[in-house]
């Protein structure tokens, strides 16, 4: 039921002790759902509670440590051995006398593995300053290194298989957006519109089932566009609105991010003029986009493009993405701004994603996108403008004309 | 725009504050997306960056530090002043070389709160390893305390307008469980139950619109019975076959979870077996829910009940549960099991889920309840059976009768 061939999670595990190598770090303790599920194929909610992947320089395989109950999705759901699933006692969750971390302790002891080079996730959501308080206590002979990240470079360029998986939420996130646009109209609750859009997220197309993004439906409207983060209430989009739609589609836990904005009735000129600039500038930064050039690069054509039309954007234009778990489905390593001198190599794949927000209005506009041999691949097709809803859907010939969202 | 009226913010500062007091905490730092709603209403999908609230023992109002993206949700969103709303760069985001716990550092240092005893949330998930790292180097005269789920312990009483949101999303879990077990069928796939699923969820009802829950469905079918935290998959629900649905409703940001379990045809003995010993001791420990009673004395009912049936059930039965983020619906504080000698009062709220899972089957059924001043209200009305579904649905009629789901 893995999600990969044992193959393909052999093959990470080499790149991942690659890098502890280079690092000097013979064991890594991986916490962060995403890396977990990358080089073991675990995939369950499970999350919420402390739990571990070790990796060992020398060990043919990971050791996962979780919560008794959910041994049987590692087993059900990851490529390894049975014995290397171990479970915690249920009286160690959310205790305030013990602690999971004391479990791992004293496993990393019994194995010999408690004077060793430890990597932790430092800034990893799911390693608390109690988890590593905990492991410092319980291994006062190791040497602990902090491996935030570790893997996540690993995991910055895609396998095909990966590629495909994305493909396919590309394909999700196309029929999602449409469903969202399509939705949005004078009268109707904006909670009315995120239900579409998730029943359309979720499943996904009739070859291929969708699963749950890393991050809901983000879907400022109105005066609430200049909050680019806010989800939706039960206010109702009325004429007259901008209306932003940021969501994902998920295929396996990998996502293909879009955002596009409408606007309800005949948009003013400040808006089509902020949408024109922002297009202007996707449009150039993803002209620069191949292999050898650096984010930073791709960052600095937007920024130039735009500055002749006054505006300005101080938040980077975008980030890797692909494998992930909630609160994030941004990889934490390369972001598309001033100073991230990475690389683009083939493979990788981002979410560009240049908004600009104002106090009182905003523009999203954006695109995922891989970088092929010679330049880049746009995941999702979609109609890149600022959509205008009037009377009639302006989109439906639009897809007709595209085969789009089908 | 806030959720609940000012005076109510200012009443759960109060009481945090003397918690604070009797912990000797002068400054706290909260982190848990949830005690930072809670207390200053604050509300976006922004916690996959790191953002705080700072209270203050000697300060009328928090104060709020985040993206600066985001400072325009904490203006929309909280009762805050906008003095106290202080956004930092972006290029503190996911950057190698400086962390918004530096400009945190920098911020107390400033307002004079860098010599005080600071409370952190040591074992919350946004408070990583590495935030409490660089904290400790900014502010080298603090002295730091464990504050871990000091406001959650606030949180546990709820008032009378949460309970209102409460009940409002038990309104949705009755509407939504009901929807799930009508979509499954023998040769659904799980990702369109899932889909109808979120639909329910996100619509919620005419009179009020659902928010996303903490929590995914989760919904292991099958052989997948044995994993509880398993989501959904592109495979077919198939006749002979148990499903276990386990679901909240969300009416901003408060839950009201539920579980049930269907049967896809003629259950087997072992399963009605288990699902009669799930209801009897569902039914008995509720039975003893009224203040005064301890939490672990509401288990020890369920543990004797079952006992004579030869089934056993290592983990706790239930939790806490009310406002709250991802990854977790619970509040981390109270917990139906042995051991735990927090005595029950009048408006907390708790979910009973006394899942039983084996290597090849599993049932789980559930109730979430609010403590009264005399016993237990249940919050959603939905029939505490197992479920089986042959060929006409055996639903519709209890519905009708009961008004349920409307």
């Amino acid at each position: 039921m893995t999600s990969f061939s044992h193959a393909e999670y052999k093959q990470r595990l080499v790149k991942t002790k690659e890098r502890m190598t280079q690092e000097g770090v013979e064991v890594l303790l991986i916490t962060d759902p995403a890396n977990m599920c990358y080089l073991s194929g675990y995939d369950g909610w499970s999350f919420y509670v402390h739990q571990m992947l070790l990796v060992m320089i020398d060990e043919e395989q990971p050791i996962w440590i979780g919560r008794g109950m959910d041994a049987n999705v590692a087993k059900v759901t990851s490529w390894l051995y049975h014995d290397n699933i171990i479970p915690y006692p249920d009286d160690y969750v959310q205790s305030t006398t013990k602690h999971p971390m004391d479990f791992v302790a004293n496993i990393l002891k019994e194995i010999g593995q408690s004077k060793r080079t430890i990597g932790v996730e430092k800034d990893n959501y799911y390693f608390t300053a109690k988890c590593y308080e905990q492991l410092k206590l319980g291994l006062p002979n190791a040497v602990f290194k902090d491996s935030t990240n570790l893997v996540n470079w690993v995991r910055i360029i895609k396998s095909d298989a990966e590629i495909e998986y994305i493909r396919k939420a590309a394909r999700i996130v196309e029929k999602t957006m449409y469903v969202g646009i399509q939705s949005i109209a004078h009268g109707v609750r904006e909670c009315d519109v995120a239900a579409k859009i998730y029943e359309a997220q979720i499943s996904g197309t009739k070859e291929f089932g969708g699963d749950y993004p890393a991050i809901v439906p983000l879907m400022p409207a109105g005066k609430k566009t200049s909050t680019p983060h806010i989800t939706w209430s039960e206010d109702k989009y009325t004429n007259g609105m901008t209306a932003i739609l940021e969501l994902a589609g998920c295929y396996k836990r990998y996502h293909s991010p879009m955002s596009r904005t409408v606007h309800l009735g005949k948009p003013s000129d400040k808006v089509k003029d902020l949408a024109s600039t922002v297009i202007e500038g996707l449009n150039a930064a993803l002209e620069v986009v191949k292999p050898g050039v650096a984010c930073e690069e791709v960052e600095e054509v937007w920024r130039n493009t735009i500055a002749k039309s006054g505006f300005k954007k101080d938040s980077r234009i975008g980030y890797s993405m692909g494998l992930n778990y909630p609160p994030d489905w941004g990889e934490h390593t390369a972001s598309l701004r001033q100073g991230d001198k990475t690389i683009l190599q083939p493979n990788m794949t981002f979410h560009m994603i240049p908004g600009i927000w104002y106090d009182d209005y905003g523009v999203e506009l954006s695109e995922s996108f891989r970088v092929t041999e010679t330049g880049c691949e746009i995941l999702a097709n979609f109609p890149r403008e600022l959509i205008v809803k009037e009377e009639v859907d302006p989109l439906e010939p639009l897809f007709f004309n595209k085969n789009v969202g089908a």
